[in-house]
């Protein structure tokens, strides 16, 4: 029995928790939860971290963590816990599986098979800003050597056990020489290491085209912070959906899964939002842990679901969609399918 | 008659230059060309900037530059001329339009019509890095607040003479509260003055995502400099090729247009380059000397061309394209069309 830290989070974020706890339990995943809360309630309760002290101690004792979308206030100095949680917990991988599921899930890119791998703690989520004059603002874009190095070879070794053959890496070098510059040297020093795994380096203004255009030319891509930021949304979306990905925050002793999605709080409590992208995190989670098995299981059951067109209204769509249903009737089908 | 400054650039350059100057004179453009040398032949002849003090008299006298992609040298301290004229001219608001030619090129979205402003002199780009420690490089990233209401005016001007719905802008405000949030607040305040405008704002994230997928949804975006930077390329690449694409770099007193994409020069010199993207610049420059006239002869031939069928190869596709037309044969057959 493996005790991991849950929260379920603001916005969709319950709904989605419930189904996925729902499916982890009749698959009969080995787990027993330790319950936290965090984000808009406690934010708003005045604690400006939107998470309490003995709240981390159970994360940092617990090593796993699953994790709902959260919602920050605006203003008011509060500070976004995603990040901070990364950063604190020393989370430096961020990885993301961008996957079609063609003809199942409607998508432009049917052989797309693409897994962004994010530097996770440095760049300009730092979140070092300040006001310099009354009408200029600054913010630091920071980067190390030893951060560049951490998620470069996490990137190849992932590339090296996923049998996957190239690694794709993009940077703004020829602008940003010295902080874009190093995450590229270190690149191309990491990349010897590898000489089975092919690499390439693109500026990230084209590489983000081809990756947008040709996803299908990608296989595993490492870049910094903000950049895997934006264009894990962009090749998730573009796969089918960005409510259908997880994603693995991967530390040296701690490890965080959640979806790529936000709490989207227009939707909250209709019982309509899609559970696939936390349920995808649940399934990095279980391999993680070693629980190989019922992984399996899961994953398979969730696909024969989707291919028999049993959707969520996000992915709904005539033609290639068969049933329109809810959060909890999703999570009823991926039951009866395991 | 009107005095131009033109650049041949690296690369490509002198072959795509060519080729759009034997359609300006073909079409009867009244234009008188001062030719100035720029790029690499300057760098490596020791001067870092890339260009002789007299070439710069020459771009501010005659106000008005059609200037081809130059390549800037790999280390050694060499500054982007790119973005150095960006900043020395003041050419605060670049103009990208990203439109599908669909079915004459091959794209996956043929109504998308988008028009991408990017802020042109600030955020990463003022180019301010520095090495703190032996491990660590940092870059500042830096937003003013008349930048934010030069280029987000810009736009709402732009989209109301062009008669366009709608203004979207992108940021990542959730995370660089202060650097972001400014230039989302300023959005807020001078959308207010164009109420028959719809205007949104998207974290730059999901935004770069449902711009991949659905570029028809977007009319003009508006977003700081490095954002502008990438999204263009993934707009003009989905639209069918950022071989394509123009631009218009605009700012108080002079202007400098060029197509979107490099200098190739893994093609350079073997007359196979799309002069598209410096041809839709040239045309743009017509425009703004009051030249409307030739511009849409021009645009008329060009578009002809294309919808015949005659493309350079990198647009080639089987089944849309007739024929693979080198550079110069591309531009004889947009004569041919005047
Ligand atoms: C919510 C936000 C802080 C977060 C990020 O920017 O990393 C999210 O967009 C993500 O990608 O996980
Ligand atoms: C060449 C490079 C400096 C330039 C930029 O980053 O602005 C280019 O990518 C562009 O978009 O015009």
């Amino acid at each position: 029995m493996t005790t991991i830290t849950i929260a379920k989070g603001d916005g969709i974020g319950p709904e989605i928790m419930d189904a996925t706890l729902t499916i982890l339990k009749a698959a009969g995943a080995s787990l027993q939860y330790d319950e936290i809360t965090i984000g808009e309630k406690v934010y708003l309760a005045g604690n400006k971290a939107g998470i309490a002290d003995d709240a981390w101690q159970t994360i940092i004792k617990n090593k796993v963590f699953l994790k709902a979308p959260i919602t920050t206030p605006q203003g008011g100095g509060y500070k976004s816990l995603n990040v901070s949680t990364r950063k604190f917990l020393g989370l430096y991988a961020n990885i993301r599986p961008c996957k079609s599921l063609h003809p199942f899930v409607f998508t432009k890119h049917p052989t797309m098979d693409v897994v962004i791998i994010r530097e996770n703690e440095e760049d300009l989520y730092a979140g070092i800003e300040h006001q310099q004059t009354d009408e200029v603002v600054q913010c630091l874009k920071l980067i190390s050597r030893p951060g560049c190095e951490k998620i470069i070879r996490y990137a190849f070794e992932y590339a090296q056990q996923q049998g996957r053959k190239k690694v794709s890496c993009f940077t703004k070098d020829n602008i940003m020489k010295q902080t874009d510059g190093l995450f590229h040297q270190v690149f191309n020093e990491v990349a010897v290491e590898y000489p089975h795994i092919i690499k390439e380096h693109l500026i990230v203004d084209i590489g983000a085209a081809k990756l947008a255009a040709t996803p299908e030319e990608f296989d595993v891509v490492v870049m910094p912070n903000l950049y895997g930021d934006i264009l894990s949304d962009v090749a998730a979306q573009i796969s089918g959906s960005v409510g259908m990905a997880g994603s693995a925050n991967i530390g040296n002793t701690c490890a965080m899964f959640e979806a790529i999605h936000g709490s989207a709080p227009d939707i909250a409590m209709q019982n309509k939002a899609n559970p696939s992208g936390l349920l995808q995190a649940a399934v990095m989670m279980l391999h993680h842990v070693g629980q190989y098995e019922v992984a399996t299981t899961i994953q398979h059951a969730w696909l024969t679901t989707i291919e028999k067109g049993i959707h969520t209204v996000d992915i709904y769509k005539e033609g290639v969609s068969k049933q329109c249903v809810t959060t909890a009737a999703f999570a009823e089908a991926v039951i009866a399918h395991l």
